[in-house]
C-alpha cells in the first residue's frame, strides 16, 4: 500500500536483526531485500541469523532468502532506501556506490561518519545537519548517506543536548557497556565471568569525535564541531543490553539541580513534534530514584511499542558549582543503532528527502 | 612463642573471615578470641560463619568457639590488640570502651574514622598521621583506635598518593564495585543478573571525606584535610571481589605519561622499607597492557603469600594537558579492609605502639 | 462491563506481580482489591512492590492502594474470586476462611495442595480433577480452593502427560532452576556468582507428590495418585526466569522417537478447545534443534500476547529401549505460577463454577 | 638434578597452561619444550597464552619460547616424556609418531582413547589397564600412549568406582558443565548471560564409552568394557570451572546410605598408597551438608598444594531401593584434564614405565 521499498544490508548481525525487527511491520517502509555476508547468500534469515532468534519475528520474514550485498543489483531492483549495518571494513565502498547511484543510505557503520557531506544525525538534536547533504534538488529522492552515531555516543549526546544552552565546557564519561555492543562474536563467557574489561578498542576516540560533530553547529553549509573537551574511559561489563554512562560535565553558566531536571524532562525535538513512528513520547526520561537508571529496569524506556528502547533514561542528577553529574542509560541496539537509523529515515521521509 | 595475643570482633562476616585468614598463622599475632554477634555466641566459627567456608582455614580455627563482643571480658582476658569488623551501629561504643581500657583497636568499621584522635591509616601514605594518637607515653602499649579506610577509598588514595607532589586539584571517580563489598547480605542475585546498580548508600560521601583526610597533612598535632575536590559516582557491578575505579585527576604542575608511570611504578613506603609481613613488594603495580587491570586477573596482586591482594593495580595511564587518567583495581576485602588493618597493626608494632 | 471482580492476595511478590500483570487487562476478570503483607497496607502497589517495577504496568494499577489480606473484608466487599500468592505460612487459614465463605480461591500457595477436596489443576491435563470440589450445586458460585502446582512440577507434568498412554513407570528429573523461583529474597548475588546450588529446600518432595496427584486418575470422587516413581534432584542455577529440566522416563509400552515427537507436538487440551484467553495455541512446543530449549530463547513460548510463557518447550528428544529422554523448559512465574492459576480460573469460569 | 625432561604440546590452551602450572615446579619432571600451534612458534608463552595469565607462573617459564609440535625434533632433543593437550584433529598422528619413536605420551586429547593398546587411565581406579600397553620389555622406557578421560567422565568414574562391588546396572547423568571445559574460544558471553545450553557436541557419547572402558575389567590382555548402561544429558551452565554432576545409579546388590557414604569416604587407591606427588589425600570428599558440593566452595578439593582440584567432592547421598543418587563435582581442568594426566605420568614413573 504505497510503502517505500527498502533493503537491509548486514541483516544477520546483532544490529541487522534489529533493523529487521523495526522495519518488518513499519508503516512507511517495506523490506524487499535482505543481504548478508557471502556465507549467508541463499540461506534463509532464520538459518543465517542467530541474532534474529531472540526477536520473535514472523515466519514470513524468517523464511526470506538472503542475497549478497551487491549495490548494482539493489539499484537495478529499484530500491531507493538502504539500511546498512555491515561491518566497517566492507560498508565503506558499498555505501558510497549506492549513494552515487541515487540511493538514500541510512547507516550504522562507522565508515563515513566523518565524511564532509555525511551528517551523524540524531533527529531530536541536530536536524539542521541534514544541510550537509547539499542542495535540495541534488539530494531529494536519494543519493546520500546519513549515519547514526556509535552506540555509546548516542547516550552521551542525548543527555548533554539539553545542557548546551548553559555552555558545555567539558564532558567526562565512564561507561558500563553491555555485551551486545560487541556483536555476536563478542567476549567469551569465560572472560566475562565476574569480570569487567577496561578497554574497548577504538571506542573512546569515536565518542569524542562523534559527540563534537553531533553537538556542533551548522553554519555556512558546514558543521563546526563543538569546541569543548570530551574524554571517555570505556569499560565492558557483564550485562546483555544497555550502555550505562557516568557523566560529568563542566558548565559555563550557572544552573541548579532543578534547572537541570527540568531541562532534561522537557527536552523534545522534531520527531516528537512530527509524531514520527519510532519517536518516543519523551526522548529523555529523568528518574528521581537514587538507584536508577538500571539496565534491567530501564532498557526499554520509550515503549511499549515501536519506540521501545528509544528513550534515554537519566538519574542521579547532581549539580555542584560548575559541575553537573548524572547517570544515563541508552539501549545500544535501539536508540544507539538500528532504532536511531530508522528514526533518521523517518525524518528524511517527513522532510521529503525520500 | 611470644606472639601478641589478639581478638577479632565481628569475625563471622565477609571482612571478619579475612581477618581470621590473615591472622591465623601470622608471625607476630595470635588469635585468642573470636567474637561475633549475639546469635553466634557458643557456636563454632565453622557453623557461625558462611564467609569462612571459602577460605580453606585449618580445623583448629574453624572449631574455635565464638564469644560475645564484651569489651570488659576482652580486657580481663589480657588482650591488648583487637581487630574490629563489627557493623558500624555496634562498633562505635565497643571500640571506644576498649581504647579507654588501654587496648589497641584496629578497625574496619566506619564509626570513628572522623574522630579527631583517630587516624585513617594507610602505612605507605600517611604514617605520620599516627601522631593523632597523642603523646607517645600516653598511647604506647595501647589505648587508641586506628582505622583503615573504606574499601573504595583505599584504591583511590593509593593511586593518587604518587601524584601529590605535582599538586592534585581535583579527583573524579566512577567505580565498578564488587558484590563482596556489600557483605554477606548484599544484593539479591535476581537483581544483579545482567545488571548494574548506580548507587551505593553513603559510599560517595565516605570516599570524599576519607580521601581528603588520608591525603591531608599532619601539622600542629592535627590532620589538615587535603584542599582539593573529590567526586565519586559509585556503581555496583556483578563481580565477586575487586573494586575497579576509573579515575581522573586535575594536576597543578606539568607531568607527562612517562613521569606518571614512573611515579606509580616506583611508589613505595615505610612498610616496604621495614619489610612488614603483609606488605607487598610494590604497593602499586603499573601494567602496560590496554586491557588491564581486570578483577579476574589482577585481584590478588601483591602475592603470592601473605601480601596477596595488598597491591593496587593501575593501567590505562593517560595524560592530556592538566588531566591524568587511569584505571585502578583494589581488592576490597584485603587492601581495602582486613589486610589494610593488619598492615596498620604491623606498622604500630614496628613503631612500638603495641 | 460485566467483568468478574476479583482480589489478589500477596500481590507484591514475584508471583503476585505476575497476577497483577495477567489480570489488569483481562477480558473476564477485573482487579478490585490488592492485598499485601501488613507492612504494605496503605501503600501504593508502586511503592510496595519491587517486583512490579519490571512489568511496565499502567499507572492506574501502580497507584492502587494496598489493603490487608482480611478474608472477612473481602467477602463483605462482595468479591467472589480470589487469586492467592501469599507465603505458605499465612495462606492456609486465610484461603480456608475464604472458601468457607463461598469464595472461589485460585492459589499458588502450597498450603492446601494435598487437601482431599482441592485439585492441583493443570487444565490441559486433569480437568476431571475438578470433581474433587464436590457436588456441583455445593460449589457452583464459589466456596472452593483450586491450586496450581509448584513451578518445577508444572514443567514435569506437561512434558510427561503425552506419555501417559504408553504407561509411565518411572520419572527422573534433574532441574536447572532460575532465581525468580526463590522469590524476591532469593540467594545473594555473591553466592550465585559463577556457582550453582545443588539443593532447594522442600522442592524435591513437592515435585514427587504433586506430579503423582496431577497425573493421577479421578475415580469414585477421589484422585488416585499415579502409581509410578518420581525422583528429582533440584539445583539452582544463575538464570533469571525459566526452569530447565532434564527428564528421563521409563515407559511400559514400545514407542519410537517419531511417536514421541508427534505425541508432544500434537498434545492439546480443553483450554485450546475452548480458546481460553490465557491458553497458548499449543501447550507444548517440540523443537528439533540440538541446542534448545534455552531459557534465553524459549522463556516466553506461547506468546506473543496473553499466553506468553504459557507453553512448555521441549527438545533433545531421545528414545532408547524403554527409556525416553528430553529437556523441557517452563516459565516458572507464568505456566508455573500466576499464569497457571489464571488459566485455572478461566477454566472454572468456562465450566460455570464461577 | 635428575629430573625427567618432558615436553608439553598444546601448551597455550586452557588445559595446556594447567600442564605448565602442574609441571613447572614438579619434583620428578622438568619442562624442556613448550610447543603450541604454528601461530605461536617463536613467541613467548606469556604472549602466546591467554590462559597462562591467570595462573601466576614465574617469569622464567612465561619467558620460554614456543616451538612447533614437531615429533622428530622432540625425539632428537632426547625428550622421553610428552604431555599433550593438542586439539583432537592434530593430536592423533603426532602422538602416534612420538609413541612409535619410543616416547611416553600422556594425552588429554581424545584421538586415541579407544585404541586397543591405549588405556584411559585413572590411577585410583584402573591401574591394571596399563597392561594394555603390552609386554613390559617392549614398553619400559617409553613407546606408548596413556590417555586421561574426558573431563566429565573423570567425575563420573570417580563417583561410581566405589559402587562397583555392589554391581552397577545403569548410570544416568545430568551435567552442569563449566565454561572452561569449552576452552578459550567457548560460548560468547552474550549467549551465556542468564542462560544454560542443553547440548555439548559429542560429549554424551564420550561419557558413555569412556566410563565403560575405564570401569571395564582387564582380562586376557584386553579391557572388557563394563556391561551396564550409561546415559548422559550434558548442559553448559555459566560457571567458570568445575563440572557438577547429578548422578543416579541402579545397583544390583543391597546397600544403604551408610554403606554408600562409607564406601565413598574410604575409597583410596594406588596413588594414595604410593604417595604420588599429585595424589590427593582422599580422592573423594563426601560432604554431609545438603547444599554441597558447589563449584565455588569445592572446586579445589584435594588441596592446598599440588593436589588442589584433584579430589572429587560428592554430596546429597541418597539410597532408595536399588537406586543410588548423589551430586558430584570435579575440577574439569585438574582431575578432569591436566592433573589427571600428570598423575598418570607419576604412576607410570613409580611403576618404572618411564
Amino acid at each position: 500500500m504505497g510503502k517505500i521499498p527498502c533493503a537491509i544490508l548486514g541483516a544477520t548481525g546483532m544490529v541487522g536483526s534489529r533493523f529487521v525487527h523495526a522495519l518488518h511491520d513499519h508503516p512507511w517502509f517495506s523490506i524487499e531485500i535482505l543481504a548478508g555476508s557471502e556465507g549467508s547468500t541463499g540461506s534463509t534469515l532464520r538459518k543465517a541469523s542467530v541474532a534474529a532468534r531472540d526477536l520473535h519475528l514472523p515466519n514470513s520474514i524468517l523464511d526470506a532468502v538472503m542475497v549478497p550485498p551487491d549495490p548494482d543489483a539493489i539499484v537495478e531492483a529499484g530500491i531507493g532506501v538502504v539500511f546498512s549495518s555491515m561491518p566497517a571494513d566492507v560498508a565503506g565502498p558499498i555505501e558510497t556506490r549506492l549513494a552515487q547511484a541515487g540511493v538514500a543510505v541510512f547507516s550504522n557503520a562507522g565508515s563515513h561518519r566523518y565524511d564532509p557531506h555525511v551528517p551523524i544525525l540524531v533527529p531530536e538534536i541536530n536536524p539542521t545537519h541534514m544541510g550537509l547533504l547539499g542542495e535540495a534538488e541534488s539530494v531529494f529522492g536519494g543519493g546520500f548517506i546519513i549515519c547514526n552515531s556509535n552506540c555509546t555516543t548516542s547516550g552521551v549526546v542525548m543527555a548533554m543536548a539539553p545542557l548546551v544552552k548553559w555552555g558545555i565546557e567539558e564532558v567526562n564519561i565512564a561507561s558500563y557497556q553491555a555485551l551486545s555492543g560487541a556483536g555476536l562474536k563478542g567476549p567469551a563467557a569465560i572472560d566475562m565471568m565476574g569480570n569487567v574489561l577496561p578497554h574497548i578498542s577504538g571506542e573512546e576516540g569515536k565518542v569524542r569525535l562523534e559527540t563534537l560533530k553531533i553537538l556542533g553547529s551548522f553554519k555556512d553549509r558546514d558543521v563546526h564541531p563543538a569546541p569543548f573537551a570530551v574524554n571517555a574511559t570505556c569499560v565492558r561489563v557483564p550485562t546483555a543490553h544497555g550502555h550505562l554512562l557516568v557523566l560529568q560535565a563542566r558548565i559555563r553558566d550557572e544552573l541548579d539541580e532543578q534547572d537541570l531536571r527540568r531541562a532534561l524532562h522537557n527536552f523534545t525535538g522534531v520527531p516528537q513534534q512530527l509524531g514520527l513512528p519510532t519517536a518516543p513520547g519523551k526522548p529523555i526520561i529523568a528518574r528521581p530514584e537514587d538507584d536508577r537508571p538500571q539496565p534491567r529496569l530501564d532498557l526499554n524506556a520509550g515503549g511499549p511499542g515501536r519506540a521501545e528502547g528509544m528513550a534515554v533514561t537519566v538519574g542521579r542528577l547532581r549539580v555542584e558549582g560548575d559541575r553537573v553529574r548524572m547517570v544515563a542509560l541508552v539501549h545500544n541496539l535501539m536508540r544507539g543503532a538500528a532504532g536511531g537509523s530508522v528514526l533518521n529515515a523517518e525524518l528524511a521521509h517527513a522532510y521529503k528527502y525520500i
